[in-house]
């Protein structure tokens, strides 16, 4: 087999296939990418999803779908890879919506002359990340562009979930009196991924946070299953998440912000680089709205799994100032937290 | 509004917000996209999908997922453009299941620099398409690479369909004794854009045949409901189609090439360039392995369908020379039609 990429591996024919068969199949194998179909072809049998609660016969199910691509630069970061970037963000983006991700596409764009062992490693991650979040790779597809028309690597992720029963989560549903937390400290990928590739280095070790959050969120609303908003605060970080939801809700938010879990390092480089840590990037966190009732019981189901245990109460939603975030700073003032405008971070995802 | 792609218009912050809002959102709209959430969710209601032979109580749904990622040059060719070909492309390999396509994802890589307008035109045509196809557009993302590190529009598109009842297409189903038939002409796609980007130009203006095949591929099962298997013959033509169910079914394959159905300008472009017209991509035609019982039928529900007006009966899946495709030439030899390497036409799709 060839050792780099070349126009010939996307334009259908042997080389195509061969590059198919040595590279994706084996770690991606499942019965349903073993059809090698045009699509594939799934029986949507809910008991053996383990969603026991949905009774096909009295319940309509319902479909969560997303997609995302991911072009982040460079392929390989301190704590993850583009690989398992591409599975954690769509499988993030799915749960987001209260639903159990099942099945993944994955669409890869290949620069010519691309080293085939990078792609075999950035597969290989895939399949693991994919494992670890329970989710298989059902289709797939490779493109191949010219040398200088691509960047390595670029692979798009689409996602299908089904929803739980019973579960009502949407970006228009915060209510005055809603508790905000977090599940744990931000900044993490987009200061991580930001370092390696202008090689800034840190006293201590920065990985980013790139994780499935499928089975935190599971836990999350077992303990709380009238959560309203749930939110990933990927690219604009926690400050564009918050932003968007009080716009789509119509309310307004306010943000105690020295009960925002930043690490120290991540703090250091923020002050360095002159970020501020709310508009940088995570991909293994959540923020969730959650009524005041089940508060409490959310923030210790939090707490108790391992990618929540520096969850922390941020701040509540209320009925003034709609559509704006508000942050208490330390010496006691209030600022306006703004969607940033977006042109700090970019290709971190 | 910007009149060109800046970084900042991937970065998640308000640019990225008002690019959606001003481009994506207007055409593309609809209640599921509207949701603006992290995934799209949706009610799987069979009746409201018109799949009325179907009943929840009694029937586990099959879901049929596809993924397919887009970058052909130049973005606008003869006869089509990368947004409506990025639409029936995925319609296309949803149905060849025997599945109603009903859900597309929509992931756009923007190359900065990328002219506001020619976006715009892109999405408009995406929308278009969407609609003549019967499927929405139910989640996006939108990323953008540095100048050089694309081509202007990459795009990639999923799509979900739900399987009709009865149906058991696949391409390990191929029996000896089906009779094969393709929908139409041969190799427009692949010469009509090959011939916009060289600038080549014929007495008989060429276009590509780009156009979403659920509506007759419903006709062809109403007519021929036992059909075994459905392939749309894309890169590497109607010779890596018949060789990978060849392969996957464990049959042999004849064909007769004078029952091939060539356009004369095509097949003129193909002896110019040096091309076999059955390694060519199509991408608005599909080839089916019909048993025989069926095949008059289904030919006739082709032939009485505008875009299988040109439909034609080529050859017979055979019990003999397993995993081989043999073609029968004009003069009574026999030739074996390989599965090209692939090489001859990058970027089509």
């Amino acid at each position: 087999m060839e050792k780099i990429i070349r126009m010939a591996h996307g334009a259908g024919g042997q080389m195509m296939n061969e590059l198919i068969r040595e590279i994706f199949a084996t770690p991606l194998d499942n019965p349903h990418l073993r059809q090698l179909a045009d699509s594939s072809v799934i029986t949507l049998d809910l008991q053996t999803c383990n969603l026991q609660t949905c009774n096909l016969a009295t319940y309509k199910p319902q479909l969560a779908i997303s997609t995302d691509s991911f072009t982040v630069r460079p392929l390989f970061f301190p704590g993850g890879d583009i690989g398992s970037l591409a599975v954690h963000g769509t499988v993030n983006d799915v749960a987001m919506s209260g639903a159990r991700p099942l099945w993944l596409t994955a669409g890869f764009i290949l620069e010519e002359g691309l080293e085939i062992e990078v792609l075999e490693r950035v597969v290989r991650s895939m399949a693991e990340a994919a494992r670890e979040a329970g989710v298989q790779v059902v289709a797939g597809d490779t493109k191949v562009v010219e040398q200088g028309h691509g960047d390595g690597i670029y692979i798009n992720t689409a996602g299908v979930g089904v929803v739980r029963e019973g579960i009502a989560i949407g970006p228009d549903r915060a209510q005055p009196g809603d508790v905000i937390l977090v599940s744990g400290t931000l900044g993490d990928h987009g200061i991580a991924v930001l370092s390696q590739r202008e090689g800034l280095t840190f006293e201590t070790e920065l990985l980013s946070d790139s994780a499935p959050l499928n089975g935190l969120i599971e836990t999350l609303l077992d303990a709380a299953p009238h959560t309203h908003c749930l939110r990933d605060p990927t690219r604009g970080g926690l400050a564009a998440a918050l932003n968007e939801l009080a716009g789509t809700s119509g309310v307004g938010i306010e943000i105690e912000e020295s009960a925002v879990p930043v690490r120290p390092a991540v703090a250091a480089a923020c002050e360095m680089l002159g970020f501020d840590p709310l508009t940088v990037a995570n991909e293994g966190k959540l923020v969730a709205f959650v009524p005041p009732a089940e508060a409490e019981a959310a923030l210790a189901a939090l707490k108790q799994h391992p990618l929540g245990r520096e969850a922390a109460r941020i701040g509540t939603v209320t009925g003034e100032h709609t559509g704006m975030v508000l942050g208490r700073t330390g010496i006691g003032g209030r600022r306006v937290i703004d969607m940033p405008l977006g042109e700090l971070l970019p290709r971190i995802c």
